[in-house]
């Protein structure tokens, strides 16, 4: 298993580059961004910079270097932009109204540390912040609208909204396996799908290309959000920096609660050879990426 | 006064063509965007459809007119994107945590009429699809950039949500009319200005046209946000649509707080003069945006 560990570290380490990369990148927009008053920006600030993993911004990358041979300004652009939307997210989603959490990757969560207004505010500017930049800072025009287009439709209400408002009024209701792909698909897999997207059109990469990396990150989600349920049954808050077990308690419909954990690993195991297939004929440049996929099956936080 | 009366019916009915034109076009796009859970597209429609007068959309229209000599199809996407982004800025305003108001347009306020999820929900859906919109349905690469830049940088963290947090961390305490200016600008006359330009964006007008018509579009917001005030104070709940004399009650910074209600007038005919001035050189083709200026002075809702 020594080799088993070893590629596990350089993944490891090759993830954390990419999420300080992407770190710099958010740190020095919030810098350069004028007339933001100070609150706001430190709240804005304080989630940006929580320790996420930021696998979405790393899929931007790995797949702008894999289709483009290089990182291209527009994929950094990108790869902040999707952070922003996911963060907005994370901060709506932790409100009282809504999951009402207080915890979030180990602190406080937006609200609790700041307030709710602030929290609802910081969501908002994180969210325009993220449409903003494609137009301001990337040069082509075609790749910017594309950029735009492709993150609003992902995060949009027949995307990642769609979804948080499913899996709302899916909780302490009779769920379907129909329903819970439903929440899984917009909830989660689209941003992922975006995410790979993104960085394969930051990358003036082919239709083929783009679309093969499209469904490659739509795989990628699901399976992250299956091993998210997953982990919320089997492990502990402190390995998750939030709440554990908020998913039973609040009556949420999860795969561990539709088909049980070992088919709720047989399906994560499917949806990882997916992955790993619609991205084969890439070849070797493309091992980051199976690797990921390997990763959503031994996640443990 | 008979003349006075017939200018003010003639301004009247060419404001509402305007904000009906929106409405079909927000109800048409509504109707286009699949996949949007139902209850979720009540909300949205509750709140896009609620009788407001649709200003910043009719300038849009106007300003798209005036320098294009028609409406051209960028001119009606970016006009119902401002309404969506008006009409989010409205739902995440009214929540709990923000002003508390159950009242809107004279019927419930979104979180009152459907929940906080929901109306939280509402809001971020109504101001990804703004962004959506253009980079989908725009031709033009170009102007559909310069369309989400404008309204993106007008409604951000550095425009609107910078004066709804400056006007939040305002309330009971000591003011300033720099401090008060700050919190007009941002909050309100950003919007106006960006609705001006993205009427002159869409249609391909020239430097000079669009800096002139920014310029008006920033005086009739500052001129607005005066009235408003003005009205808080003077009118009912009843003529308002939404409940009168909160700003005191809350504590607000407000002109007539700061300065009085006579120099607030003073102030309010100064901006609308300014505002003239700014498209006096279109002459009269710019009539109704002439008009408007002047309805500014006499609003009563």
């Amino acid at each position: 298993m020594q080799i088993q560990t070893t590629d596990n570290q350089a993944f490891r380490a090759q993830l954390a580059e990419k999420a300080d990369l992407t770190g710099q990148v958010l740190e020095q927009i919030l810098a350069d961004q004028a007339g933001i008053p100070p609150r706001l920006k430190a709240a804005m600030q304080y989630m940006l910079q929580s320790g996420g993993k930021r696998i979405r911004a790393a899929m931007v990358l790995w797949c702008c270097e894999l289709t483009a041979g290089k990182l291209t300004p527009a994929a950094r652009i990108a790869a902040a932009a999707i952070e922003m939307v996911h963060t907005y997210s994370l901060i709506h989603d932790d409100l009282p109204a809504m999951d009402d959490d207080d915890l979030r990757r180990g602190r406080a969560s937006c609200h609790k540390q700041f307030d709710e207004a602030t929290a609802i505010l910081a969501g908002d500017a994180l969210l325009t912040l993220a449409f903003e930049l494609p137009a301001q800072r990337i040069d082509d025009a075609q790749t910017a609208v594309r950029i735009i287009r492709t993150l609003a439709e992902a995060a949009g209400p027949s995307g990642m909204i769609a979804g948080q408002m499913a899996d709302m009024e899916g909780e302490h209701t009779a769920g379907t396996l129909e329903r819970l792909r439903y929440i899984h698909i917009n909830k989660t897999a689209k941003m992922f799908s975006a995410a790979a997207g993104l960085g394969a059109i930051a990358g003036q990469a082919s239709e083929q290309d783009v679309a093969a990396l499209l469904s490659y990150g739509l795989k990628i989600g699901l399976g992250f959000q299956i091993a998210d349920d997953l982990l919320d049954v089997t492990a502990s808050s402190e390995q998750l920096g939030k709440t554990a077990g908020k998913d039973a308690a609040q009556g949420k419909l999860t795969y561990p609660s539709l088909v049980g954990i070992e088919e709720s690993r047989v399906l994560l195991r499917r949806l990882t050879d997916e992955a790993v297939e619609a991205i084969r004929y890439f070849g070797p440049p493309a091992e980051i990426l199976r690797r990921l996929a390997l990763e959503m099956q031994t996640r443990n936080r």
